[in-house]
């Protein structure tokens, strides 16, 4: 008994720290003067040696073991903060700070490598980050898979051969659907305009509070990448605006309050526990996705919007609710994964989970990448990749060392969809709702069914309560050929 | 060798942590979400617990012991972090917790009582912090003088007997002006008219570039008290709007971008060192009052600034840049500190600073003290006290323990005296810079002969250094019966 208060105690005093260390990255991405990124990097410094040195203090290791937790949340307190501390305690000091150093350096000459177009500046250093990765996932492996224990981190439980079988299932008719739409005779026009900065924020607000973003327990920013930051009591988004697309702007706000209700939604409980947080990035992602697509692009929300919009822009030049919402979720060829439409983006996420599970196992030699991209991306999206910066050096995610990370942006979307079957059957008139611009009643069923239990229970376990269905990526595939099967008339 | 460099190693660590949580007490006055108020109470008590356990860490002890300084900062380091550690270990952790609970606690009874204007509500709990800070000052004082021990927090080095001296000296100049002023034949206007948030804040931003505030280490934001936050590449400030009122907006922009422009000036070879600092807070004070007094509050600063209000605001009701002047510098009776002008500000601190004093001897019960404020408010200030809101009630201080800060605010009105007396003989030139809106040769002059030294200095050493006189408030009485002489009339 005394071992597991003195476990929780310890426990609590460092996800404060650690909150206040994400409070403190929030403050760099949004607030920082431009010139205090030294200062910032030693505080940043100095906060992870404290939080490192309390994950890994042995006092931890005895107090596991004499603990004897009697309550469900209390028994998985202590299983996430052994399975952190054993995680935490395989690799060895020197390598988790060769890898901060070198993904941070790593960061900088992607950026400039992407910048300038030249793949051949940055795989050199690529390589080194891919050594230091295997590395890493042979301490965190222990004989097993090197990938699934990198895996392990973003999406706890899941296998690299699950998530394989999930996506090779998948791959066929998403990119049937693909081409089906793109050469469909109908297609849906582009907004187009000039819409200023200050009322996109102001609708990005109605938006956020329609989809009942608390602003006693939040608030939103302009960032250049947007994310959400924090739990409980503060947990904040960011957006960004481009002056010739409000989608931009709006949907990315929706997808932020997404992440925030989640974290907004734990219950109140398990603030300070190793439970008061999403429980995995995939689940993360089901929520950001259920609110921006499934509910935010459904023909419901966009009627609502539809008409803010008219009203806040003089001369849209989309001039009915239906022809409105075709546009929203209009699907157009192009690069970019953060740009990609729902039929297309899970066919982004599957690319890089093949080459990059190939790239820790050894099959990939880094020299070979742009070549294995530019390969896979005419296969599937049939197009030629036009120049690295469309293609291989597009996203940042390899440079800091994210391996194991992309596939739960794909799984997120899956999750997404069984837990959307279950919400319609569960709340029928949630369009009628939707259509008025209160998406309380998806937002009540969300948190009574996922959100509030934070990190009660493992991911897969969560969404299998909720949706009442095995994980599968059926009902995610229904939804996008009903739906975009109506927008295109196939 | 070795003790030093791990003890100014761990003590740079110790640093970052506290500008960490600098940065957090920052982000919960101007960012901060209202619903977030518990979560950031056990954010900042994680932080303050590791911050206590580093100041007081054993190993201090054994570093200091070893350490054998070469270099004048090394030593001054040594014998700051010695200070510190001294300090912090004499206080027992069941004293400094019971104090940061009940002041925390009285702020709130102090508020309560202050709006109802019920004096006796707050009374009682007074009581118990004075108890607990007498304690505290026992542990520091060592057999000394309790008052001292708590002064030496704020401006080491300084005794109360000293400030008792310099206090009496110049009481009955400043009571004599006091009456002169107010009763003169010639008034000044005063500024009437609605002057919008956006006007005020743009104009406090050129008043802040003026000044020299490096707008790429920091930056301004709104606060209910405005304050300057943060060192080096990231020292922000704040401010208020009042919006019939825009001199509060301004001149409190200066004042902070004077304390500001201190910390941004330390040499940057003190990040991270006891020296990287203001020294002391009557030393941080003098920057404050330079700046919106002896510079900002100028006939050569007003005139320009009168210029650009005039352009500003429409049908601005002073007509003329010596109007304009004498109404930025009018004086009128009054209650309240934080309003007062420069003529009666020194006599409000100083009607504190006896009473506190008292206090902490124990020659004042805190029964008698509303009594003692009135009687001594009329005899100071000609005025009765109207109720306790205008009078003891009036100042946060006591309430949350800060018994020894008061006389800083004094102090560095003397302090500031003793600068300007020095800097117009060093730039004669300064007024026809401060005409054009440009207060680089002051900023220029301040940076090198005060504001880079940090900590380098005791805070005496550093003002008699760079003004070449011994610390005395004749300049400050000679300025100030000069200046509001002309104004007057007198």
């Amino acid at each position: 008994m005394s071992a597991l208060t003195d476990l929780l105690a310890f426990q609590r005093q460092t996800e404060a720290l650690s909150s206040v260390a994400e409070r403190l990255g929030w403050d760099q991405e949004t607030v920082m003067p431009r010139g205090a990124a030294d200062q910032r990097a030693e505080e940043m410094g100095a906060m992870e040696e404290v939080l490192h040195e309390r994950r890994t203090d042995p006092r931890i290791g005895e107090w596991l073991e004499a603990a004897d937790p009697q309550t469900p949340a209390d028994r998985r307190a202590v299983q996430l903060i052994a399975r952190d501390f054993a995680r935490t305690s395989r690799v060895p000091a020197r390598l988790a700070s060769e890898l901060a150093r070198l993904t941070s350096l790593a960061q900088g000459i992607w950026a400039e490598a992407r910048a300038k177009d030249a793949p051949e500046d940055f795989l050199p250093t690529l390589d080194q980050v891919l050594m230091l990765k295997r590395e890493e996932a042979a301490c965190l492996a222990d004989g097993g898979d090197l990938y699934d224990a990198l895996l392990d981190d973003y999406e706890p439980g899941m296998t690299g051969a699950q998530v394989a079988a999930l996506f090779d299932a998948m791959r066929p008719r998403l990119v049937a659907l693909r081409e089906d739409v793109l050469g469909a005779a109908r297609q849906p026009q582009a907004l187009s305009g000039h819409f200023p900065q200050e009322t996109q924020l102001r609708l990005a607000r109605t938006c956020a509070t329609a989809f009942g973003y608390d602003w006693t327990r939040g608030r939103m920013d302009l960032a250049v990448h947007p994310f959400s930051s924090g739990r409980w009591q503060d947990s904040r988004i960011t957006t960004r605006v481009v002056e010739t697309d409000p989608f931009n702007c709006l949907y990315s706000t929706i997808h932020e309050v997404g992440h925030s209700s989640y974290e907004q939604g734990i219950d109140p409980d398990y603030a300070f526990t190793p439970l008061g947080r999403g429980v995995s990035m995939g689940v993360h992602e089901s929520q950001s996705r259920i609110y921006e697509n499934q509910m935010g692009r459904g023909r419901a929300f966009t009627g609502w919007l539809f008409t803010r919009m008219a009203e806040a822009f003089d001369g849209l030049n989309i001039t009915d609710a239906d022809a409105f919402y075709a546009t929203v979720n209009r699907v157009t060829p192009g690069y970019i994964r953060t740009e990609a439409d729902e039929v297309q983006y899970n066919l982004h996420i599957m690319l890089r989970f093949d080459l990059e599970r190939d790239l820790i196992s050894g099959r990939l030699d880094s020299r070979d990448l742009v070549e294995a991209w530019n390969v896979r991306f005419l296969k599937d999206f049939g197009v030629v990749v036009d120049r690295p910066a469309n293609g291989v050096l597009q996203d940042v995610h390899w440079s800091v060392g994210l391996f194991g990370y992309f596939p739960t942006y794909a799984l997120g979307n899956v999750y997404a969809g069984c837990l959307n079957q279950a919400l319609r059957a569960a709340v029928p008139d949630l369009d009628t709702a939707l259509a008025q611009g209160d998406a309380t009643p998806g937002t009540e069923w969300l948190r009574e069914n996922v959100q509030r239990h934070g990190g009660l229970m493992p991911p897969a376990e969560v969404i299998e309560a909720a949706s009442g269905v095995k994980i599968s990526p059926e009902p995610l595939l229904d939804y996008l050929e009903q739906k975009f099967g109506g927008i295109y008339g196939l």
